[in-house]
Parts: C-alpha cells; sequence; structure tokens
C-alpha cells in the first residue's frame, strides 16, 4: 500500500501538469483577445476546446479522486491551515464540482451560455427584452440543475456564489449589503442635491495616446509592477490574465479626449497584476499558490485604482508628471480642480461607467434581483420593471430603455449568476485593508505624496498575497482586520470624500 | 476486420487533431518572440515541452504504424498523385523518422543542441573557436548517429538533407551548385572590379519607423498578404509562422536609418505568407495541405522579396508612395538612384546582410564545408582556415576573425547540418519559376509598374501553392517550368541587373 505523502506527491505533481496544460488555454486566450486577426477565428476555437478537453479529462480521472480520499484519511491534513489541508481541500472542492455535473448538463450549459450570448448581444442592440427572455428563463433552469448537482439541498444561490466567492454565503451578504445601502442611497441623494459638479471637462481634452501610454506605464511601475515578469498591451476590453510564474499581463484602450479611461483602467489591472505577481510562485499550480476568491482579487484591483489612485495624495505626485505629458490639456488646471474631476461622484445608468461611491448600488441592486430570479420569486418577465423600479430607489434615475437597463452586462447571459456581489466585495475589503494598512504603516498619504508605494504594496505581500488560499476571504478579513467584512471602512472612506468636494 | 477507408479516416481524423495540438505549439513559440516577458522564460519553456512530449506521443502511438500499413496495402494509394498517396507516403516518412530514433539518442540531441547553442552563443561573442570546436564534433557525431537511425548505409549528407528537402540528393545539388559558383564567382569578380558603387547612402537616411510600417504594410497588402487572415507584428529577429488556416503571421523590425531592412524584410516575409495562405486549408494538418520543401517555401519569399520587390517596375509603382511617407529622406532622389541603391551588389563577410548575387556564394560554401565535416574529411580543428581559404576565394575577402567567419551561423551549433542548401535552392526556383510566369502571363514588368501584382500570385497559386505536397520540389520544378532545377534563369537574370547597374 502507498503512503498518503506518495498519494499526495502524485497528486500534487499531475496537479501542477494539469496547470501548465491549463496556463496554455490562458495563452490562446490573451492572444484571442490581443492579436488573432478575424479569419483565425475558428481554428482558435480548435485550438481551446481542444485544451479544454484535454485538461477537463485529467482533472476528472478517478486518480485524482482517489488520491485525494488517500490523503484525507491522514494526519496531513490535520492543520486545516497547512499547505497539504489547503491543497486537499480545495482540490476536492473543484474535483466534486467538476464530477457531479452529468457531462449532457455541461454540455447543454455551454451550448446554451453560447447561444444565449448571441441572444443576448442583439437584444441589447434592439433594446428588446422579450426576445432575449426565454434565454434567461432557460439559462436561470440549467443554473437551478446546476446547483442542485453539486449540492443537493441547499440554497441554490449560495452554490453558484461558492464558485466565485468560496465560503461566502447569501445570509451574510444580505446582512452586510443592507447595512451599506441604506447610508449609500443616502450619501448618493446628498451629494446629488449639494449642486457641486466635478470639472470633468478637464480629463475630457485632447491625451496623445502615446502620452497616455507612457504615464499609464510609468503609473504601474510606480506601485510596483514588474515589467522583467509583465506585460502591458492594448485590447478593445481591458483584462489581466496570468500566464504562470514571472508572466502577469494587462491590457488597457486609449480614449484619446477621455484621460480617465486608461489611466485608471491600468491602475486598475495593474492591483489584479499585483497580487498575481505576488502568489508564491513555488505553489503555482496548486490551491496554496492561487487567490483566495474574486472579491479579494478585486479588493485589489479597486484598492489601487481608487483608494490610492484616487487620492489627493497620489497626485501630489503625479500630477506634475502629468503636466509633462500634456502640457495643453493640462494648462492651468490646479491640484484641487485635477482631484475633484478624478473623483466625480453621480448617479448615472451604466455600472461600468459608474463612479466609486455609485457603483456599488448597482451591484447591490442585481444582487437582489439574481436571487429573486432564481428563486423565482421574481418572474423573468417582471425583471425590466422591477430594475427600473430599484434604480429609480437606489440612484434615482429611470432607464430611457432596457439597453441601458438590464440588458446593460453580459453576466447572466452567459450563466454568471452569483458573480456580481464579488464587484462590491472587492469595494467592502479594499477599504477594510486600507484601512488597516494605513494603522499598521503610519501616514500612507505622505508616503504616496513622495511616490513611495513600496510599504503599502509589501504590506499586502505579507498580510494576503503569500497566503495563497491558505484562508478563506473572511477568515482573512479576521486576522488582518480583526474584524469580520463589515460596511463601516468603506462608507467612512467614502464619507470623507463627499465631505471634503461636496459637503463641505 | 475494418476497410482500408475506415482505417484511412482514423488516420486522418487523429492527424488533423495532431496538428491542432502542435499548432498551440506555434501560438507559444509566436507567443514567445514577439510578446512574453524575460522572467516567463522557464514557465514558457514548461508549456513548450508539455505540448511537445503530447505531440510527440500521439505522433509515435504504434495506432498510427497500423494505420498506414493497413492502407498502404491498398488500392487506395496507387495513384502515387492522389491526396491519400500523398497524406500516407509523408506520414509514413515522418512516422518511420520519428520512431526509429531511439528515446535516449532523442534526448541527447535535443540537450547538447541547446549546450551547444549557449556555447556557440558565447564563442561567437568572443571570437573563440577553440572553445565551440568540441560541441560542434559531439553535434557532428549525434548526426551522424541520428541519419544512421534512420537509414542504415545511406549517405548520411542525403538523409539529414531530406529532413528540410524531400527528395533531394547531395549529388544532384553539386552539379548544379557547382555549375552555379563558377560563373557567379566571375559574376561577382566582374562587378567588383567594375568601380561602380550603388549609392546606399539614400537608404541610410532619417525614416521613421511609424511611416515605414505604414508602407510595408501597404506593399504586403499590394502584392496580396490578406490582412484578415494574417498579423504583421514586431519582433527582433523577423519571422513567418502559420498557426492553422486564417491565421499566418510575420514579424520584422525597424531600423531607422536602414530603409532596406524592413521593407525588404517584410516582402520576404509576406512571400513566406503568401505560400502559407494559399494552401489548401481543407487538407490543413494532412501532408496535401503542406509546404513541399523548405527550398520551396525560400523560392516564395525570395521572388517577391528579390524578383518583384527590387526590379524597376515594383519601384516604378512604389517610389511615389515612399516620396509621400519619407518626403525628406527622398527629396532630390531620381528613380535610378533608388533603383541602384536597392541593388546593391558587393561581396561581405556576412551572409544574412549579403545582396542576391553574393549571398549565394555564401550558402554554396557552407554547403561544401559542412558535407566533409559530416563525412570527417574536414577536421573540426581545419574549419576556420578552410572557411577563410574559401571566402578569398568566392568572394575575395578574409574575415578578420572567426566571429565574423566560421562562427557566424547559428546552424551548425543547434543541429542544422543540411539546412543551408535550402537557401540557395530558394533562389534557384524563384528564378526558374519567375522566368515561366513571364513566359505564361506576358508582360509582368507593365503589371507591376501599374501595381499589379495578382496575376503573378494567382499563377503561383495555381501552380504551385494549391498542389501542397502533391509533388516534390523536383517533380514540380519539371511540371512547372518543364525543366529540372537549373542554375541558367538565376544567373541569366543576375547578369541581366549587372549588365545594367555596374558593367554597362
Amino acid at each position: 500500500m502507498s503512503s498518503p505523502e506518495s498519494n499526495y506527491a502524485e497528486l500534487t505533481k499531475e496537479l501542477r501538469e494539469i496547470a501548465v496544460l491549463s496556463s496554455i488555454g490562458s495563452v490562446l486566450h490573451w492572444d484571442e483577445r490581443t492579436v488573432r486577426p478575424p479569419a483565425g477565428a475558428e481554428h482558435r476555437a480548435s485550438q481551446v476546446s481542444l485544451i479544454a478537453t484535454m485538461t477537463h479529462a485529467r482533472f476528472t480521472s478517478p486518480r485524482i479522486g482517489e488520491w485525494l480520499a488517500a490523503v484525507e484519511a491522514s494526519d496531513l491534513v490535520r492543520d486545516p491551515h497547512s499547505d497539504a489541508a489547503v491543497n486537499v481541500r480545495y482540490t476536492r472542492r473543484s474535483y466534486d464540482r467538476a464530477t457531479k455535473l452529468p457531462p449532457s448538463l455541461v454540455e447543454e450549459l455551454a451550448r446554451t451560455s453560447s447561444l444565449s450570448e448571441h441572444a443576448w448581444e442583439s437584444a441589447k442592440k434592439n433594446s428588446d427584452f422579450k426576445s432575449f427572455a426565454p434565454w434567461l428563463s432557460k439559462i436561470l433552469d440549467l443554473k437551478r440543475a446546476e446547483a442542485d448537482c453539486i449540492a443537493p439541498g441547499k440554497n441554490r444561490y449560495d452554490t453558484l456564489l461558492d464558485e466565485y466567492e468560496p465560503g461566502e454565503t447569501s445570509a451574510n451578504l444580505r446582512v452586510v449589503f443592507e447595512a451599506l445601502r441604506g447610508p449609500l442611497v443616502e450619501l448618493v441623494g446628498k451629494i446629488t442635491s449639494s449642486g457641486r459638479k466635478a470639472p470633468t471637462e478637464i480629463l475630457e481634452r485632447n491625451y496623445p495616446a502615446d502620452a497616455q501610454e507612457k504615464l499609464a506605464r510609468e503609473a504601474a511601475a510606480a506601485v510596483g509592477f514588474d515589467f522583467n515578469a509583465g506585460v502591458l498591451a492594448r485590447s478593445v476590453h481591458p483584462f489581466c490574465t496570468s500566464l504562470g510564474p514571472g508572466d502577469t499581463r494587462m491590457t488597457t484602450r486609449y480614449d484619446e479626449h477621455y484621460f480617465g479611461d486608461a489611466f485608471f483602467g491600468t491602475l486598475h489591472e495593474t492591483g489584479h497584476s499585483l497580487y498575481d505577481q505576488g502568489l508564491p510562485s513555488e505553489h503555482f499550480g496548486l490551491p496554496r499558490g492561487e487567490y483566495v476568491s474574486l472579491g479579494i482579487h478585486e479588493s485589489q484591483s479597486r484598492m489601487w485604482e481608487n483608494l490610492v489612485g484616487r487620492s489627493r495624495s497620489f497626485w501630489k505626485h503625479f500630477l506634475p508628471k502629468a503636466r509633462i505629458a500634456f502640457p495643453n490639456a493640462t494648462a492651468n488646471v490646479t491640484e484641487d480642480d485635477w482631484y475633484f474631476a478624478v473623483n466625480d461622484i453621480r448617479p448615472s445608468l451604466i455600472r461600468t461607467e459608474a463612479d466609486e461611491a455609485t457603483y456599488n448600488l448597482h451591484v447591490l441592486m442585481r444582487f437582489e434581483l439574481e436571487q429573486a430570479l432564481l428563486s423565482g420569486d421574481l418572474p423573468v418577465n417582471d425583471l425590466p420593471a422591477e430594475w427600473n423600479t430599484r434604480m429609480q430607489k437606489y440612484l434615482g434615475l429611470t432607464p430611457p430603455d432596457d439597453a441601458r437597463g438590464c440588458l446593460q452586462d453580459v453576466h447572466w447571459s452567459g450563466g454568471g449568476v452569483g458573480y456580481f456581489p464579488t464587484y462590491t466585495l472587492g469595494n467592502l475589503y479594499a477599504a477594510q485593508f486600507f484601512e488597516q494598512a494605513r494603522k499598521d504603516l503610519g501616514d500612507l498619504d505622505a508616503m504616496f505624496a513622495k511616490g513611495e508605494f513600496a510599504p503599502l504594496l509589501g504590506w499586502l505581500r505579507k498580510n494576503i498575497h503569500t497566503h495563497g488560499k491558505t484562508y478563506t476571504a473572511g477568515e482573512l478579513s479576521q486576522r488582518v482586520t480583526g474584524k469580520p467584512l463589515s460596511p463601516g471602512p468603506l462608507l467612512a472612506h467614502l464619507k470623507r470624500k463627499a465631505d471634503e468636494l461636496y459637503l463641505k
């Protein structure tokens, strides 16, 4: 009989090789979105599908189940935070998810998601919710079936949420999100009625793309992005992807008449990248070397984008550089005006264009609506009306059509139910970690104003990045900040900013 | 018992899937040379090695041998130029090559080549042949062993040559190359002693990279490169690669103080790409859909680079465009001067920088030397002296050091013995095909001067590209030009150019 140690060794060896195979899929994906010519689409689909099939076959092999069983029964996993325990626990979770779904359901989900995304695209284009409704119903049915296969009898939404945010529950989120919602609606209301408007015209002047790229690279490098182990390229839809140790990539796009898009977009993707570059590469391919959850990943991007990148101290350091890069656009712009312009807060219809405060109200709505859709409490046909009611209640706006209402996001059409909350989780964790970092490190603003970002990055490396999946998001929050997830730090941050810019 | 038809169907299905897998390796290679950050090298090596191992395992599976045997004995392959016969014949050839080598030899070749390339790099840097000599001896030993495994008792050089140029023999090449050498040495001697020098300073003025790229793209598109199914990017060492149907890619590099590098480099890679884009995509993954040989591939690149791109008629059409792109650099430049500048012919030390005439003398030398090295007639330690002797004899120059002599090329260090002749084969076939195209199509120069390149491309598609590997290079030459490979057309072309520019 083989020992638990040898089973564990076999398991991790195979997992690492599967991870290399899977990372080849990431190269294909990167290339797809940055280089591939149009006519190569069909062949690329064959390549992607071959890698996915091979990866799936190896990961769902009964051998994996046997190795897991042999180790799970052993002392190797007694300490739940040991490397072995972490690797076995999360591999079991993924293995069960991958093997419990019947192939017919996997196939139907893949096919329906793809068709449904196409239907959504044209429905959005024509603002025609009716044509999309049957697809949404079908997707919801399949997601219910998926949840029932994975965890029969368990709350379905929680099962789907768990895919993106391991260990999180809708009950916990409801408590936290509802405590956030009231004060946030109130704060946004006050900002709107203050009558003050940020001088956003400043950001809409002429910003040549090459100069934008140079400044974006300078900012990414300044906060710690390692260009020796990473790439910044261009793509229509910005994203970040890690192809393996030493190879983390991100993209942005340059709008010559809006400075904010590329600059804050790059800081956002840099935040994601810094997390990937900080994961322990010796554990590559194993849960011990992977990110905690989408919420924690988003907390890293939002921290660098908003808490650092939209701070006054950050611009004390970077505005002089922006003046050199864009002498015409920034002529006669004061630091106060610039700071206000990059912190424009106002209700708007589109989530992806929303500011750091109102963004969360978009997410909260979707979290509430997708639970009601999944449970059946909200019939699919009633979605547009319910959407518009909540937009009016939370943001004081009514969409002129469904394209700018319930059809704006791709997520549901592709089966992404339970994904939205991770965006606001990111903002909450970001603020909570940042508050703690400030306590631990002292005057962060004085550091930022001098262009010193290494202390904050070092703090994140030590407290978050280096642990991989050792702790869940909730455990990490407790360990690092001494508190569970809470809305307090984000609300305090937003109130401070509102007081300074809108309510003083 | 299964029918030959069903065996053939199984074989081609598996070959197509192996080709998709192998094409994923090409994506990794492309990314490696255009995007990958330095620190990602090690992980990339793991990815490349995993794909190579999986591809090799599937291609050398005994199933392939069984399917081949079942079809080889059948009527399916009776007509040697039928699709099935072509596919079976070339798959047999590759299968035997892949399975006859013992894994230990494959492993030793891979390891030694890699170490030897490193040794060569530093030997070249220090112009220190002595430190490289033991590596070259080891490589030659391994290549002898490889040849003996593949075809025991056969001329070893022919076995190695056959890898790159199927069906070609050193005996035939010697006849053709020797018939080329004498007249070419004589012609180059006349040009040198004519005292006339091309006004190359014109090409060394300021050529901004962006304007160069724009013109290079315009030229590539004009001669037929399909940008909907292809990409032109930048890399340190220009190359062309096909990732599959609809996805052919090439790179170049821009030297702002030398116009020729990027422009003719792009035309060269475009020639390769046009061949790839013209291969029958319905046969992707099978020999019927593959290029004939390296020599034929090179004939396509050289035709567009030299026979088209350095013709006077080409510049009747493109010089006006170059004048718009580079108004300063081309001010006061006459068409005569420009034409002469892009046709500078003069002996030089470095093969990769040589003009279209002297280039072949560099290749002929290497062809002669590598045969003598492999047979043992030339001891490795005598290579530098013998190199310099031939340089003096053919080109009238003596390298000041081995870095600019026998250490200049990477090929031998990586095991590429038998590769060099394909370069001159490319020039010979290009001239021979071009002469025939001129006979078949009429006044090509009048077409080029009007920017009409479609007739020539159509002719190449019909006579060469569309056939894949149906005919060997020799058969193709006979079919298309009615003659076997011969030095006549290239010599005639070079003599015409020399007469016009140097000897009139």
